[in-house]
């Protein structure tokens, strides 16, 4: 489809549904069809100018069903728009075509002991809100929880805060269900129950429309965020390897930032020296009596601590320096940097990441992730960032992780299958066919749709026993 | 000392302290003196004709005060008892001497925000009766949590319910601190922080006198307790195994007993077949929904199903089926029955499980329960079933498990340092010279002390800077 061919179609569209929220003016659109992929170098440059012809909002389930139905009469690409927060362009329209804000869609649909039916658009922190004084909160969720909605996490997440305890938010029970809208001439609404759920998870919005995501969620503490600070980058990766392990110690985050990382943190640093290392840690106020002897241990001291409830009430929370915020408050400091995705080996994690801290020194620098595996197993996830000096030295870079047996998540990518899923995958391109027959939804973010010629695909991928 | 002189001295302590609440009665005495080490017809012959002198159960500490102090003046020996459900003798008096029912000293004396602080004759049913209504529950209990008391589990219990979450009791963060009576001419009270509180676990109480212990508590959750069943062990295993490895799948319990233990539970059986093999799961609620596909994948059934809160108004708790309960079931049809400890390797647990139920076919009875350990490893540890011959075929099973690279923690032993803590350990022998110089807490349970003069041993072992 040409641009003159869609801003056509667009015309059509927007004459048919004109109560609909349009946005039309292209400064605007540009503006909401980039996300945070601006942290890889790579990425950036690949989707210059790659932009939405028009911006809708719909204001319920209604509307969108309206818009998807002349969307498909007119063979309109469609884009689907959460916060905007991810970091590979999963909303960047490739083809152009509609993209569709999805914020008014935020409603908690249901709230029960511990589960929360939730609508797509909603923000993270809004669902912690309505879940928290029943007890309740996020299992896992990103650094960026105070703006990036469910749907956006569930379509381009990974897990993050939380996944230190519950693994991924792939692993088996964090995700109960999710309602789906169909493509079609006339738009259906299905309800997919775990597992076949997650055939529609970190696929970009591309194989279906999430309308809701049923979460399990975990019981509340009270917790204490600290930035524990050592001059030895050795000491504070013992010290949080020690937090790690003991399965005593209650957490929800934990993070190992190495010099110079914590210099960028332009609202922190006057709590410690240049040069120092730092863990971030959040942990339960009943547990917070070990620090007093495991910080000195290892040679540290505490450097910033508040409760929970003052993170929250001064919307500064040291989570919002964690993940892909570490990346993005080093970038604000120094734009010459760029960053990786790595997955260190869970039976020697320690040892791989004193080691490449000490081969890359200064070029790659440690930011550490603790978390258990699909498998229920701790180990340790790296964002390292990386002083960027062209394509091929990061590829070099990356393939020295390789060779370390230390997998890398290239985050410098934007096709489903290069990133996470790391293949392509017959069930997720056969959901596509299922849900999107005519190929509407991202177009140029499913590698595999192209091929789904040469595939074998099930004619039932989601096992619906009731359509 | 003699048998007269202990009994001159007991006089003596009467008459000087009419008040306290004797037991004198040799019948009730040898009842009292004895716990469930019946469980080993090794120490079942050992430790037979034990007995303390007298009983006596003290009021309140001023009570227990007055006692130790009279027992210091006469050089009589003091064991500690709480609710006799242990299975190593901890209880059993092999000197003689006054056995100290620790029963009245049962208050709850702080609850905090996933804390507790409580004494040490409390039951630990009576604990979670207080906790529960605010929101937590113990991190890990054992199967005996309906009469055990907390001084014994401190005393002499590992963990259990629970400890695939929070690891043994013993892991840091789980226990805050103790308080502790010495057994000098002038008792004191001292109040022990962890770690340096960790000395005193699990000594049966050789080295001091348990009056308080303060531990971190869990979130509550709605839990389910279910019982499936399996034809095939290797399948049972595998859905076991699956559960276990699911971070998002949560649990408080999880337990596989094979054919034909479930057999063995008179009022469980009609629920199954016999020759089935059986899964006991205690699980979150929200994470029942996983079960209904796990079960059939491993051509599994659900026998049992029921809430936590019907178990236990009905005083009938699955978890009373696991661990050493399921010993005390099998016993109960089977006298010729005993029982190992083992601990498999965290790196291959499952096919090691595999091997040892096919390698002893009958003779050792799989009964595995799974946990992490104090590195925060998910692992399996096994309470096996042994058809007794001999003590030396029994020798000769363990020499074969510890052969197949599988931790034997022997139970029929009844010394501290052949069970669980393995060697003798100076800092806990100094211990109980600091807090017990003239060596009359449970004497002939702690193997160091009689070596304590070859040691090296710290003046202030438990770095108290505030004596």
């Amino acid at each position: 489809m040409t641009r003159e061919q869609r801003q056509q179609a667009v015309a059509l569209i927007q004459q048919a549904l004109p109560e609909l929220e349009w946005t039309l003016q292209s400064a605007k659109i540009k503006r909401l069809s980039r996300d945070f992929h601006w942290f890889s170098p790579v990425l950036n440059q690949q989707l210059e100018g790659k932009q939405a012809d028009a911006v809708v909002r719909p204001r319920d389930e209604e509307e969108l069903r309206q818009l998807v139905a002349a969307c498909v009469q007119q063979q309109l690409p469609l884009i689907l728009r959460g916060s905007a927060t991810g970091n590979y362009g999963q909303l960047v329209p490739l083809e152009g075509g509609i993209l569709v804000e999805m914020t008014a869609l935020n409603r908690i649909c249901e709230l029960k002991n511990g589960t929360v039916r939730a609508q797509a658009g909603i923000r993270l922190a809004e669902i912690e809100d309505a879940t928290r004084p029943t007890g309740w909160e996020l299992r896992c969720m990103p650094s960026t929880f105070r703006l990036a909605s469910l749907g956006g996490l569930y379509c381009g997440g990974f897990g993050g805060i939380g996944s230190i305890n519950y693994g991924p938010l792939a692993a088996p029970g964090n995700v109960l269900s999710v309602k789906v809208m169909t493509v079609e001439a006339s738009p259906r609404v299905l309800t997919i129950p775990a597992p076949q759920a997650l055939l529609l998870h970190h696929a970009y919005g591309s194989n279906g429309i999430i309308l809701e995501v049923e979460l399990a969620l975990a019981p509340v503490h009270r917790w204490i965020e600290r930035l524990d600070v050592f001059d030895d980058f050795a000491d504070a990766l013992n010290y949080a390897n020690e937090c790690l392990r003991s399965p005593g110690f209650v957490k929800r985050q934990l993070a190992l930032l190495a010099a110079p990382i914590p210099a960028y943190f332009s609202h922190l640093k006057g709590h410690y020296r240049a040069g120092q290392h730092a863990v971030i840690s959040v942990i339960a106020e009943e547990s917070e009596g070990l620090c007093a002897g495991l910080v000195p241990k290892h040679r540290g001291e505490n450097a910033i601590r508040q409760s929970g409830d003052e993170a929250r009430e001064n919307h500064a929370s040291l989570m919002e320096y964690c993940w892909n915020h570490t990346t993005l408050h080093a970038l604000k400091i120094d734009n010459t940097l760029t960053y990786l995705q790595t997955a260190f080996n869970y039976q020697h994690f320690p040892e791989q990441i004193l080691q490449m801290e000490q081969r890359f020194a200064g070029e790659v620098i440690s930011h550490i992730e603790f978390l258990r595996d699909n498998d229920g197993n701790i180990t340790a996830s790296g964002l390292q960032l990386v002083r960027y000096s062209t394509e091929e030295r990061l590829n070099e870079i990356m393939q020295i992780f390789r060779d370390n047996d230390i997998k890398i998540n290239n985050p410098h990518v934007f096709q489903v299958e290069d990133g996470k899923q790391g293949i392509i995958r017959p069930d997720v391109v056969a959901v596509k066919k299922y849900i999107d027959p005519d190929g509407l939804l991202n177009p140029g973010k499913l590698r595999g749709w192209a091929l789904r010629d040469q595939l074998v695909l099930d004619n039932n991928p989601l096992s619906l026993t009731d359509k």
